[in-house]
């Protein structure tokens, strides 16, 4: 593509405040953050790049850690490319970390797990953290122990039809395993966590869902089973709002990290 | 001006996040906080309602203990007030507590002391915090330990005439005291707390710009002791970014905070 310059396996790690964009992709009423990120690049290399995301984020969610790659030539080094995509990315992108990677290395396909936190408060919050966490107003407060009990129910392997939504896609299968679901409480302020070696759409936002339901107690553990073996999903489980959801970090077998 | 009712004399904390509003007060270019906050107030009250803050911060700059008062006819008790000032309010402004106060206390007058918060870090940081944060990049960090000499003669009782700027208005008497003045390093980020009986204009944004001077050595302590003698502002004093300021706290005589 360039005048004799070979093409290098680029692989980034960039945090957004999704809070304005349409999410990681265009909508046609809406800015994606990887047009953003491609606009710049297009600029930078002088013709167009495409950049390939380790997954979609919905609209008004946040990253701290979204991957992509792309493949570009440039002759001055990681540090100079970090810098100069930078320069050129409004304030709510950040370029985290640019490594050159194997060929074979790919931001969707070489994954092997993620993590997404959400954060949620019971009551106010701040102008500086609400547009980061649910604020989540009622009378008395949420059942934490029952909570705890549902999360021990979701961790590990399940059929997560139940609590996904469709997005049009066919999905052959739907079970996930979740090695790792964390809720941690400090004060007023949730905060859940959660691992697992792949996502169905809207996935998180429904366990969030779910897990509030129990806390309100207008879902039991015992509901939340039945659900879950159902396969179906039902107007029993909320969606959570898109911003309290964070994409932490993208999982990738440690072989495919540096070429 | 409420047929029959009393007026109350209501004392407010509010936070907000200055980034987009062009200061407390409107401007010729922009919507003032306190525009935004009298407009909800007239809605809510049918009636023009003036609120008088503490004090004006400049544009860009963020609060999280700013103070104002107003006069209205209200039955329904604090609490209710407070969720519905906040009803109409954008989310960029937060009302933290409302009280009833006695008729003598005024938001700037009652006043006895400011405490200001100035956010600082050495390199980048992500869309979370960067519209909160001075980001600072040089080769070599700051000179920290010269900082805390700076620190050390900054505190206390001056004339701070070389440390502050002219905004028209004559300031008689130009002497404050800084009874307290930190400076804490976490990893790459610095933050300064400021408390003093009173401020003048860009006092905050100045002091913070020549500890900085001092941390580049481009200033030494003995420069900034000769500074403040000179009764003069100078090139050699930076103003440090609008947008790394918060106004954290207005201190109150313990007897004039409920009637």
């Amino acid at each position: 593509m360039s005048e004799g310059g070979a093409l290098t396996r680029w692989k980034v790690v960039c945090a957004y405040d999704g809070t304005h964009f349409s999410g990681w992709q265009s909508q046609t009423n809406g800015l994606g953050i990887q047009d953003c990120i491609e606009a710049r690049m297009t600029e930078l290399f002088k013709q167009p790049i495409r950049i390939h995301g380790s997954g979609r984020t919905d609209a008004g969610v946040h990253a701290n850690g979204q991957v992509f790659h792309c493949d570009a030539d440039w002759g001055h080094g990681t540090a100079k490319l970090k810098r100069a995509l930078a320069i050129g990315l409004p304030a709510t992108i950040q370029i985290k970390t640019v490594a050159s990677v194997s060929a074979d290395f790919h931001a969707r396909f070489s994954a092997c797990g993620k993590r997404y936190v959400y954060r949620m408060v019971e009551g106010d919050a701040d102008p500086f953290t609400r547009p980061y966490v649910w604020r989540f107003e009622r009378a008395d407060r949420l059942d934490l122990e029952a909570m705890q009990s549902a999360a021990n129910i979701l961790r590990g392997t399940h059929d997560f039809t139940a609590l996904s939504a469709n997005n049009g896609a066919e999905v052959l299968d739907a079970v996930r395993t979740i090695p790792r679901l964390d809720l941690t409480v400090k004060g007023r302020a949730l905060k859940f966590v959660f691992e697992a070696d792949g996502f169905l759409y809207k996935m998180v936002r429904s366990l969030v869902g779910a897990l509030v339901a129990v806390g309100e107690g207008r879902l039991t553990p015992a509901d939340l089973e039945r659900l879950i073996a159902g396969r179906k999903r039902t107007k029993d489980v909320p969606t959570a709002p898109a911003h309290g959801l964070f994409l932490d970090r993208v999982f990738y077998p440690p072989q495919v990290r540096s070429p």
